[in-house]
């Protein structure tokens, strides 16, 4: 369907006028301090589901709160969906998580992580502080408060809506895919909208592909005990040196990933978006000097912006093996460990890469020493067309409400659930956040920006008429 | 002065008579919790250093104990020198280290680590069971108790006896250098004696040679913090996988170390000696197999013990960096940081080595990197020729007493106050004595052969009567 200009007008009105009230909402969700990765919180996540589907349930939505049955103390999502009404031409599927990161160390925080307040920041900004102020809560909620706000001027939003509120998403659980499949009609949908991702810059954003990731820890043992590097050094097999090799030859001399098939599937960037991206006006320097560094570290000739949004990489994440305390110790370690994960593009495939890399490790893996693999799950990359229909309207959409051309682009890490739509329900999603870099998700003292949430809401006010 | 042998067969019947006395008077200096590493038993060190100081002054020693005043909280040495006699034809010194190693974890101890007493091992043997049995106490009382031997037949040693006993070895302190510098004088000698190391299974045996050390630490940092691997991976610098470079280059395909002119000063062993060490009937599984290993790991083509004996190695002794607890983190970390130290050989030059090593490094070490090294005091290697005068009086010594062929052979670890009277006051070792590899120095349970208290009673005896 179409929506006239002055619907929007009168939804956006609608928006500004229930600010408070939203922020009221807001804050009463965040006070709830669901910890997935902690069994001692279990219960507050159910509360923090339960206060979500009674809000929906309010606005009109069918409900349910559904937990994984084959997941042992699997923490719920809940679903909601509005009725189908005949001028509806589509469904969106959105989906946002309720769960949040622990909160240590507790005494960085400069207010109680979970008694949300607004602050003015350093840079005179007006925020919302506290745990999930960003990640995911304060962005789940300006979807609802456009609903909320569409709701009231015209009984709903202009196309169907189902929303799906994850509360494993912090603790990697295995929920989510079982209850898709348990729920596949109900969560059955036109498009997926997401927003847990970010604004760039001062500009609107949507980011149009992530990569997937697959990883593990490998421990090389060799000696049956630590040895005494006098009485046995040359002789004895030294694990640390076996793990350097291995490392060490995972990247070839122009910083590319050295393992067999590894680039298959990984399709060059076409020169449209590469202009586009170059377009964004951040080139290397800017990227990477605020993190001290000046330089991309991947593959020779390639920006760090296209290494990061379009190129895999192999990364050792972790790396531990005999003595590292104060001083000196002349060991020969019997072990030593090392984590690595793989960010992926494309079709590349996460089982094959890591069968390549198992492959790669027992071909450098010498006599008398053995190797074992722990492996962590995988997901592939998801993307879209850069210029689809869709993505074009949410470009438009949101250039209206922020006043700034929206950029579309790539994102270097991954959300599970957003491979799991594409996978179990066939959705390709739309990612749009409102989040900044300096939000510190995941760190203490966490906030979101006041205008992300006011500006947020109407955004969603405006998308929803421009993909209806 | 040549020695009859009706003078050596009395001073051995000493030597049994005294026994008792003797493990008494072990005992005493083993109840002495002298724990060179904990400044809490500093005073213990000093009652140590006293007792010794007292006992050979009681056998007619010139004694005094001396710090390094250049060192803060030197732990002292005790020197003792007896006259000098007209029938002397040589002197010699006397090197061991009455400190002892802490004795954590103090559950794992069958018995109190400061109340000795002799118990029956599950071998049948009887042992000297307590801190300092074997290193270095017991294997120190062994040379004491055979000059108090002498001293009861005929007035003392045959030669001339000088003792320095230090009490920082274990603490790898610095005091040993300023003290001998000190008392070069007093320290005047024509050969050292050194009784810090072990048998050769049920033989008898002089170690020929101990290798060198040199070692430190590096720390390569990247980004200014912790970055995430989505968010930064392929295009920010990873720090483990610098170092991996680095490690995974200092050795070669062929198992050498592949710095620039490491090998200078090395030289090969002499067809004679490689034969002799055959002739002791440890080949490599026999070597390696006890510790879960099967193949020499250093230089292809030479056998575990020419390897760990004869030549130089390149261990990493310790590697740290990003995430290494359980589950996965999927950082770049800010740093990485490794342990490495060099076993030398012959003429290597430890500083020589170092800056190799800092140079391979560097040239390691890419844009957005900085590198940081910390430098471990490092000694040169010891050796003396394997077939001299004294090696074979000594040796010949030895043999009369185990009814043994004593094994000359090398040490792949370090004493550095072998290289101390080296490099200071000009003399070789002649380093014999009776620990074996299951004394369990450095461990709970430490404990010393009564056979090997007894016989090294006995041998040194003998040695002081054929060095004469």
């Amino acid at each position: 369907m179409t929506v006239a200009q002055s619907q929007i007008d009168e939804a956006l009105a609608a928006a500004d006028a229930q600010l408070d009230a939203g922020l009221e909402r807001l804050f009463a969700l965040m006070r709830i301090p669901s910890i997935s990765t902690d069994p001692a919180h279990h219960p507050d996540c159910v509360r923090a589901a339960e206060y979500l589907r009674d809000d929906l349930a309010g606005l009109g939505f069918e409900t349910e709160i559904v937990a994984a049955d084959s997941v042992p103390n699997s923490v719920p999502s809940v679903i909601a969906r509005d009725a189908d009404r005949p001028e509806f031409s589509r469904r969106a599927l959105f989906y946002g998580h309720y769960d949040v990161q622990p909160v240590d160390p507790l005494e960085l925080w400069r207010h109680p992580p979970f008694e949300p307040q607004i602050l003015t920041s350093e840079t005179g900004e007006k925020v919302i502080h506290g745990r999930g102020a960003s990640d995911d809560k304060g962005q789940v909620m300006t979807f609802i408060e456009a609903v909320r706000a569409w709701k009231s001027v015209g009984g709903g939003a202009p196309l169907g809506v189902t929303l799906l509120l994850e509360g494993e998403e912090e603790a990697g659980g295995e929920s989510l895919g079982p209850i898709m499949d348990a729920r596949r009609e109900l969560l059955t949908a036109d498009l997926a909208l997401v927003c847990d991702t970010g604004m760039w810059g001062a500009r609107p954003a949507i980011t149009a592909s992530l990569r997937g990731l697959v990883g593990g820890a490998i421990t090389i043992r060799a000696a049956s005990r630590d040895l005494h590097s006098g009485g046995y050094g040359a002789a004895a097999r030294n694990p640390i040196h076996v793990l350097a090799q291995i490392l060490a030859d995972l990247r070839d001399a122009q910083g590319a990933v050295a393992l067999p098939g590894f680039y298959d599937g990984v399709a060059e960037t076409p020169p449209e978006i590469r202009a586009a991206w170059d377009a964004l006006g951040v080139d290397d320097a800017a990227f990477l000097g605020p993190v001290g560094l000046s330089e991309p570290a991947g593959e020779t000739g390639r920006s760090a912006l296209e290494q990061i949004w379009a190129r895999p990489t192999a990364e050792v994440n972790g790396i531990s093996g005999g003595y590292a305390g104060p001083g000196f110790k002349t060991v020969i370690p019997a072990e030593a460990q090392a984590k690595v994960s793989f960010r992926l593009v494309g079709d590349q495939n996460p089982e094959a890469v890591w069968s390549a890399f198992q492959a790669h490790v027992r071909a450098r893996t010498p006599a008398d020493c053995v190797v074992e693999f722990e492996t962590a799950p995988g997901a592939p990359a998801v993307s879209s067309p850069y210029d689809s229909v869709d993505i074009r309207r949410a470009s438009a959409a949101l250039e209206a409400e922020w006043g700034a051309p929206t950029a579309v682009i790539g994102g270097g890490g991954s959300i599970p659930a957003v491979g799991e739509m594409k996978e179990r329900l066939g959705l390709s999603a739309l990612m749009i956040g409102f989040a900044h870099d300096s939000d510190q998700i995941h760190s203490p003292n966490e906030k979101y920006d006041l205008e992300s949430f006011r500006k947020g809401v109407r955004s969603w006010v405006r998308v929803l008429a421009a993909l209806a």
